[in-house]
């Protein structure tokens, strides 16, 4: 273990991520009333998706990024905009046509408690919400703007999905596994530091520091879940054990080996600790860190 | 005839509509090799997306609105988020779970072209462009982003393509009539406007007046778009005539027939034509309002 984190680190990081799920959760309830969500089958369809749970990982990112200066109300729009947009690519990438999944965190998905019809719309709608949530936020809205549509766009998030449906039953080396983790999962973890850095007010290379400290944060968290995808066992997992590996789906395991994929995690850990001790994020940083990296699901 | 329209502005605003045209393609290719489209696979659907032609009414509303004096960069970017839009909105309604349709202005449609799932992310992939483009204005970036995601979510378009799938084989009034029509398509044509006039350094009263002519514009383009459903011939079209009628969808043409259709258009314009005189557009404005009145398909 490295000889910068402890236990006390662990702790401190896990309670840091069950208050800022509490955080959000208020944080969505104080947004929601302020926005119109459209007509009555499509506001419950996207209350359905969006009040369904998770960990709410982004939102303790950005907040943990915000730091005791952020102005409030920026740092609650900046973590309703990123989950907004991890919320939508959930349901789409749910629908038949991509991964078709039934069933999401022990629920139907969208497309199977509504219609397909209704679950695009939900996602098309979550989206333009996180873009209403940043552009109205009441500092550094248009930073944010940018940085989040940026990390969510073609050359982030829904660029990964692609690569993800195209690396299907394919051998994909390591550069190419790293390419689809850094697009489909990194690019919004390092926005979500991105965006909470902007609402503490940071700017230059301080808001260049925290994408960075995201980025490796994503990297861990993705190399860890194939590996988990591997050595979970369905309990803790909550879905199938070996599902992206049957699926042939190009996983840093099938392409590198389960010692080498945890290695990988460890380097990334590494490299997100160093990033979380230049931005001074003290004992929750790094407690964050070890929380992703030893996670059983 | 209304008194204050003529033959000349109608030639006026068919000049501006084609000159609005070749100025957006021009801010296009401006715009795209600064940004990162993603996967070659994306980037070249999305492309075949967004350089697929059309008539580009709402980047000439945008430019129009703009005005003498607006920021040059800002006026393109507006224009590029609200196209962006508007492609994505096509791209997602013609999904098999949507409206289904195989051919877009003659060419086959993003999912038949490419896949189901290559066109769900390439309308993704469009709405975060958009954003991207507008969140980067020069000038009014904040103001314009959460004008476009309020008329591009569900209580807009979004919204609109909800109530349009719900109101198929059912009998609307015309109050239902009407606010689908003012979702669906007037609420981006209201945005296209605000867009214009925030780039053109408007403030207060005078970029609601600015969405108001939009809205009204928008409730003309969508009530003709009913009746030449019924009366335009497949030739001048693109398409076949009663299709909306023959699908059972809530048109304005079944909730009150074809002369009172005709008459909501004609009060439209007119509201449309309050708000030019009051804006000050002078005959271009006139001129294009009177080619959406007239306009045979």
């Amino acid at each position: 273990m490295d000889s910068s984190t402890n236990g006390g680190d662990l702790e401190v990081g896990g309670r840091w991520l069950e208050d800022s799920r509490r955080w959000f959760e208020g944080a969505l309830e104080r947004f929601l009333p302020h926005t119109d969500l459209g007509p009555p089958a499509l506001a419950e369809a996207v209350k359905y998706a969006l009040l369904g749970g998770g960990k709410r990982v982004r939102p303790a990112i950005v907040r943990l990024l915000g730091g005791a200066g952020a102005d409030p109300a920026a740092l609650e729009a900046a973590a309703v905009a990123v989950e907004c947009i991890h919320t939508y690519s959930l349901v789409h990438d749910d629908l038949p046509c991509m991964d078709d999944d039934d069933l999401r965190r022990g629920r139907p998905t969208v497309h199977k408690a509504y219609s397909e019809a209704t679950a695009v719309l939900v996602g098309d709608a979550l989206q333009a919400l996180a873009f209403e949530a940043c552009g109205g936020a009441s500092r550094g809205a248009a930073a944010m703007t940018v940085a989040l549509a940026r990390a969510g766009g073609g050359a982030g998030m829904v660029g990964g999905q692609i690569l993800d449906l195209e690396g299907e039953g394919q051998d994909l080396d390591l550069a190419s596994v790293q390419e689809v983790h850094r697009t489909k999962t990194a690019a919004l973890l390092g926005a979500s530091a991105e965006l909470g850095a902007l609402a503490g007010g940071a700017e230059g290379a301080r808001v260049a520091e925290a994408r960075q400290f995201g980025l490796a944060l994503g990297m861990c968290f993705q190399a860890m879940d194939d590996v988990l995808d591997v050595t979970g066992d369905a309990a803790t997992l909550g879905k199938t054990p070996g599902k992206d590996v049957g699926a042939h789906k190009g996983t840093l395991v099938a392409a590198v080996g389960l010692d080498a994929a945890r290695l990988e995690a460890a380097q990334r850990a590494s490299e997100a600790r160093s990033h979380a001790n230049t931005l001074g994020l003290g004992p929750v940083g790094l407690g964050l860190i070890e929380l992703l990296l030893r996670r059983k699901s």
